[in-house]
C-alpha cells in the first residue's frame, strides 16, 4: 500500500487549503472577506489571437534549445569598427538605389519624413535637381527601394541611405557577420528627421568630403576600434545607447583623436578641427555605431529553426515590423503607432509622425527602452519619471529570454540587461517591448519634432507566432 | 472663560493620547506588546563634547541668516577655466617652497606618501639629486611647507605643488575669487600617492615641457571654459567628481580638442597626439578641475560671521582638518582615519596611508560621496553596494543646509545635492560627511594601493562648533 506521502497530491491534504488566485483582484478580496488566506499571483491571460499558435509553439521540443542558442550567440557577439567608405564601395549601392528604414516599403505607401529624406538623398545624389523632379523620378520605375536590414545594414529614422553616404563598417569576429551604418548629421533640419533643405543637402556634401575620409583615415590608422566595449561603459555613464549616446560618442572621438590629429598636414587643419567640433557637438554621433553593433549581435541570431527570438524590430514610418530567428527573412508587420513624449518648440502631438527608423534594433538587442533604468536623465527627453524608467527595465525581464553578461544596470546592482526578446513571452504576457525614439514631423521637410515613447503594434506578435506555429514539425 | 480648544495642550485630552518613542526601538518594541500605538522617530543624542557650544550657536541670532547667506553664496558661485601657467608665475611660487594638502604640517609629522612626494618634487625642481638629500634637506630649515587651502589651491592626495609645476587657474566672474590646481598624473606610480621613481619625475617633466604649454595655448584660445557647467552634465553620466570624472574629462577633451588641433605645425604632430592620447588616457584627469570648481564655490562662503558652514575638509596624511565659515582661517584638526575599500593588486589594509588629499574639497561642495546615489558605478572603485550609495546620499541631507539647485541626481527624481555641510546637524545628529577617496601606500614610493570609503573624525567637529560658540556675541 501506499502512504499519504507517496503521491504529492495527497500530500496536499495533509496541510492546510491554500488559494491562489489569477488575475482579477476581486476574487482574492472576496475570499479575504471571508478570512480565507489568499496568495494573489499576477496573471494575464494571452494576447488575443494567439492562444492556438501559442500552443503549438509550446510544444515543439525544439524550442527551449534554440532559443539557448540565440541567447548564446547574440550574447557572444562582438563589433569592431573597421572601415569608413561610400555606400557604392561596401555594399555595391548603384545609382538610384536607395536602401530606407524598416520592413520593404513602396514610394506611394511612404509617410512625410521617408518621402523627404529620400527627395533630399535624390537631390544630394544629382539625380534630381528640384524636389518636384525628385518626386515625380521617385514615383516611377527607375528608382530602387529596400530596407537597410536586407542588405545587412540600419539607419536611424528615414534611415535613407545612397551610394555617396558614407557608411560606418563593422565586422563580429566571432560569428563573421557584416553591418552598415550611415554616419550622424546632428539634430534638427536634417536628412534622416525628413528635412532636404540646401543646409541639409551641404551638410551631406562635407560629410561625403571631408567628415568621411578623415574618420576613414583614422580608422585605419587606429585599426579595428571595439564598439562593443562601448556599451557596459554606456551603462555606467547614463547613456541607453538610443536617444542617449554622449559618453560613446565622446570615447569614440578620444580614441581615434591622435589619428585624426596625426592628419594634419595631410589635410587643412581647418577640416581636421572641424570633423572635431562635428563630431564632439553632436551627442548622437555614437547612435551609428551603436545601432550596427546591436544588429550584429541580432544577425548572429538569425535562421535558428524553431527560434522565438525577435532579431529584428524596425519601422519605416509608416508601417511596423519585426523579423524572428526562426522564420528567416519573413517580416511581420503592422501600421505604426504614433510615439507619445515630449516635443520642440512649438510642435506638438499633430505634428509627429508614426514611429519610425531602424535604431529600435537598440532595444532589439536589450539597449534603449530596456536599459532606461541605467539612464534615468533620459526621461527629461522621452517623457515619463524615474520610477518609469527603473519600471520599464524591470518589465522587460518578462518578455526576455536572459541578462545579459557584460551589459550590466549600475542601479539595478549591476543586474544584466533584459536581452533576447521572446515572442512567446510577449504573447504570454501581453506585455509589448518598451521603445524610445525621436519623432519626426509628419510633414515632409520638417525634421525632427520630440523624443518619446512608443510600442510596437502587438498585431506583428500574432502573426510572426502564427507563422513560427506552421513551421512546428507534424510531428511534434 | 475659556473652551477646551483654547490651549493646545487641553486639546491634547480631546483626543486618545499617541506615544512618540526616541532612539532605542526596544521602548517601542514593549509598548507595542502592550497593544499600544506608537510612532517611533529617529533620534540619537548630540555628538559627544557638544552640548553646551551647541546651545550656544543655536541660541546665535546670527545663525540662520549666516547659513542662509553662505548657501546662497555657494550655489551662486561660478567656475571658468581662464589659464594654465606654472604655479611660479601665478602663485609667485619660490625655489624651496612647496604647497601639500591638507592641515599645515610639518617634515617631521609627515606621512610616507607626503614624504615620498615632497622627495619626488626635491628631485623635480632640481633641488636635490637623490631621495636622501632630498630628506635632509626637507628635514631642514631652508625648505618651506605651506597647505594649498592657504593660497587659494587645492591639490589631490599629497596635493604637493612646487614651482616649476603647470596649475589650472579657475575664476569664479560672480564672487571674484580664484583657485589653482595641479594636473592630474594619471593612476599607479604618480608623485601625489607619494611615488617619486624615474618614471614619475620623467612624467612630470613632460608634462611641464609639454602638457603644460599645450592646454595653456589651447585655453588661450577657447577662451574661459565654463567648467561649472560639466558638473550637471558629470551627475547624469555616472560620475560623482571624486573618484569618477571620465565624462568631465571627455567633454574638456571635446571642447578644448579644436584648439589642440590647431596648433600643429607650432608644436611638432606627435607631442600634440601624445597630449590627447594623455588626457584621453586618464578618466581622473578632470578631477584636477572639479577640484578647483569646488574650491571656488566654498571660498564664496569664507568669512560669514555666525555661520556653522564647512567651508573646507582637508587631510594631509596625518591630520584631518576642517575650516567653518564662520572661524575664519582657523583649522580644527584630529587625527586622520584610514579609509576601509578595495585594494589593488596583492595590497591589503596594512598598505594603506590614513586619509590623505584636498579632494574632499569636493564632498565639501556637495559632490564625491554626497552625490554617490547619481555613480552607483562607484561602489565597484570603493567598496559598498548600490543602496549604500543611495542612502549614503539620502543621509547627506541630513547634515546640509540645502539642496542644490543646478547639480540635479536623476535617480532621486533629480533631487538637487545635498549641500552646505552645517557644523550643527552634524553635532546634533551623530553623522558625519561620507568621503570616498583613493589609498595612497603607507610607505613613500609605493603609489596607490586602493580607493576606499572614509569620515572626517568626530573631534574635528567638536573643536570647530566650540571655537565657533566662543565667538557668538555675549549679548545672544
Amino acid at each position: 500500500m501506499t502512504t499519504p506521502h507517496d503521491t504529492p497530491l495527497r500530500g496536499l491534504l495533509q496541510t492546510e487549503p491554500a488559494v491562489v488566485t489569477a488575475g482579477a483582484e476581486l476574487f482574492a478580496q472576496e475570499l479575504r472577506d471571508q478570512a480565507v488566506p489568499v496568495r494573489e499571483v499576477e496573471w494575464r491571460p494571452p494576447m488575443d489571437g494567439t492562444a492556438e499558435a501559442l500552443a503549438t509553439v509550446l510544444a515543439d521540443p525544439r524550442l527551449a534549445e534554440a532559443n539557448a542558442r540565440a541567447l548564446e550567440l547574440i550574447t557572444s557577439a562582438e563589433a569592431e569598427l573597421v572601415r569608413v567608405a561610400p555606400a557604392s564601395e561596401v555594399l555595391d549601392l548603384k545609382p538610384g538605389e536607395f536602401l530606407h528604414s524598416g520592413p520593404p516599403l513602396t514610394w506611394d505607401r511612404a509617410s512625410g519624413p521617408m518621402r523627404g529624406a529620400l527627395i533630399g538623398a535624390m537631390l544630394f545624389e544629382g539625380l534630381a535637381a528640384t524636389p518636384e523632379e525628385a518626386e515625380e523620378k521617385l514615383a516611377g520605375p527607375d528608382i530602387t527601394l529596400a530596407p537597410c536590414h536586407s542588405r545587412g545594414a540600419v539607419g536611424p529614422m528615414a534611415g535613407v541611405i545612397s551610394p555617396s553616404m558614407w557608411l560606418f563598417e563593422l565586422r563580429d569576429p566571432v560569428h563573421g557577420n557584416v553591418s552598415h551604418c550611415s554616419l550622424n548629421e546632428g539634430l534638427g533640419k536634417v536628412l534622416r528627421y525628413g528635412a532636404y533643405s540646401e543646409e541639409v543637402i551641404t551638410r551631406l556634401e562635407w560629410m561625403r568630403d571631408v567628415l568621411g575620409p578623415v574618420l576613414a583615415e583614422a580608422v585605419e590608422r587606429h585599426g579595428p576600434v571595439d564598439v562593443k566595449a562601448y556599451l557596459p561603459q554606456m551603462l555606467q555613464m547614463g547613456d541607453e545607447g538610443h536617444n542617449r549616446n554622449r559618453s560613446a560618442t565622446l570615447m569614440f572621438l578620444r580614441d581615434l583623436l591622435p589619428h585624426i590629429v596625426g592628419q594634419v598636414g595631410e589635410r587643412s587643419q581647418d577640416d581636421v578641427a572641424e570633423v572635431c567640433r562635428f563630431v564632439g557637438a553632436n551627442d548622437h554621433f555614437a547612435l551609428n555605431l551603436v545601432m550596427p553593433a546591436c544588429k550584429l549581435a541580432m544577425a548572429a541570431a538569425k535562421d535558428i529553426p524553431g527560434s522565438s527570438v525577435v532579431v529584428t524590430m524596425a519601422r519605416n514610418g509608416t508601417d511596423f515590423g519585426i523579423q524572428l530567428a526562426g522564420t528567416g527573412d519573413a517580416w511581420f508587420t503592422a501600421p505604426a503607432d504614433t510615439p507619445e513624449g515630449l516635443f520642440l518648440g512649438s510642435f506638438g502631438p499633430e505634428d509627429a509622425n508614426p514611429d519610425i527608423g531602424d535604431s529600435a534594433i537598440t532595444e532589439t538587442a536589450g539597449m534603449g527602452g530596456f536599459v532606461m533604468a541605467a539612464a534615468p536623465a533620459i526621461v527629461r527627453l522621452v517623457g515619463g519619471d524615474v520610477d518609469f524608467a527603473l519600471t520599464t527595465t524591470r518589465t522587460m525581464y518578462e518578455i526576455t529570454l536572459g541578462e545579459h553578461p557584460s551589459l550590466q544596470i549600475p542601479i539595478l546592482e549591476f543586474r544584466g540587461a533584459p536581452i533576447g526578446i521572446d515572442a512567446v513571452a510577449v504573447a504570454r504576457t501581453g506585455v509589448l517591448p518598451q521603445i524610445n525614439t525621436g519623432m519626426a514631423g509628419r510633414v515632409a521637410g520638417t525634421g525632427q519634432v520630440g523624443a518619446g515613447l512608443v510600442n510596437p503594434p502587438a498585431d506583428v506578435f500574432v502573426q510572426a507566432l502564427t507563422a513560427l506555429a506552421e513551421q512546428v514539425p507534424a510531428s511534434a
